[in-house]
């Protein structure tokens, strides 16, 4: 949400516009809403951008436009742990929650590809949260999802071997690809993990003697999907 | 949250009284708020009682009067982890994240001590939404508050090792007791972190050997605090 970076470019003449791209909240609707569109700012970012350290948007409402953005958290030893994602017509809940809480201690978030967000001052966060029933309706069930999400990702970290994680994320991300192999570094599915490379590459070692993948630079192929299905389920 | 158990009583006449209980939410008030409390149901129920299973007040919206309820996720293997606890004059956000998507698909709930709930009609909540700004702010805020502690909690089971976890929990527990000693299961600290009864105890051995700790039938004592929190430091 860097102001310098990215072409941040204010769009105020473009409510109606703005509206057709926000699918999911086109229950909302009324003088506040267009109002509030009109003075937002859109700010597109590309893929790799750190959105929440860059302090110009830290106390605006943000709704992602276009593209998707990943909140993680991190630690000092520099291991990460993907918690949700926020894709386009979504609020970034944990913008909210840092607006709301007036803190800078939640997690940190990332640009997974070139993104366009709506910042939205925060007194018109206010009157709409006062005056739509839409907008409220919206909100609440937003945080609601995004703590069902996270209350789940603990519980799987907290009592889900991590084999098995691995395993799951495999198999979904294969499913994205159409020739079932999977472009990315032991060190991002690490970090989507909260895990550590080196363990990443022993577990995918493991996986690859057993016949289930098969490892080459920069990919990995998922070579019997049903048998990895196996795996998830057994 | 059962209207059998316990000893269920409305409390259709003292409004009053219950704002005096609802210190987190003296900002609010206006007649929506008193009427609201004039028909919400007073709930009582013993320490053990588990609040989320039962299906009574699922469809209302529930803040803690009295006592501790905590709450948290628990597998198909019987093991446990808590998530958070939600004190008097807490809204329980669980059960609101389950009245807002009207799903089960969440963690559980246990009366920690002897609780008393106030329970009370969506359509109240939807009001006061619609019209408490000191309501909504509540709300948003507690909700906010909600998704960070889970946040650090996933965090915390991702990055930090078990033994570090247990020494902190175990120095946490301890200054809570005159003596520095703590009445509590093997079973109990698992369930707290997670993990299994086995696991805490090899690990207590551990402690005990080093000196840091002393174990007897039901309780675990704190020898060298200062040493502890070296181990928690370092």
């Amino acid at each position: 949400m860097r102001e310098t970076e990215g072409c941040a470019f204010p769009n105020r003449n473009k409510p109606a516009t703005l509206q057709c791209e926000l699918t999911g909240f086109a229950a909302i609707d009324g003088e506040v809403w267009r109002e509030a569109l009109s003075v937002s700012e859109v700010i597109s970012c590309p893929a790799g951008t750190k959105l929440v350290e860059c302090g110009s948007s830290a106390d605006k409402f943000v709704i992602v436009l276009q593209g998707v953005v990943k909140v993680y958290e991190a630690c000092e030893n520099g291991r990460e742990i993907s918690l949700y994602r926020v894709c386009s017509g979504q609020v970034c809940v944990l913008t909210l929650t840092r607006l709301l809480l007036r803190s800078n201690q939640c997690a940190q978030a990332v640009a997974e590809q070139d993104v366009r967000l709506l910042a939205m001052p925060p007194e018109y966060f206010e009157r709409l949260l006062a005056e739509s029933k839409g907008f409220r309706s919206y909100l609440m069930t937003s945080m609601a999802h995004c703590i069902t999400d996270v209350v789940q990702l603990t519980a799987q970290v907290s009592f889900r071997h991590l084999d098995l994680r691995l395993v799951q994320l495999i198999r979904k991300l294969s499913t994205q690809e159409p020739d079932s192999r999977i472009r990315c570094t032991h060190q991002t599915i690490a970090n989507e993990l909260g895990t550590t490379r080196e363990v990443v590459s022993r577990l995918l070692k493991e996986l690859e003697r057993s016949g289930h993948i098969k490892l080459s630079r920069g990919s990995i192929q998922v070579l019997d999907s049903e048998k990895l299905e196996d795996l998830c389920l057994g």
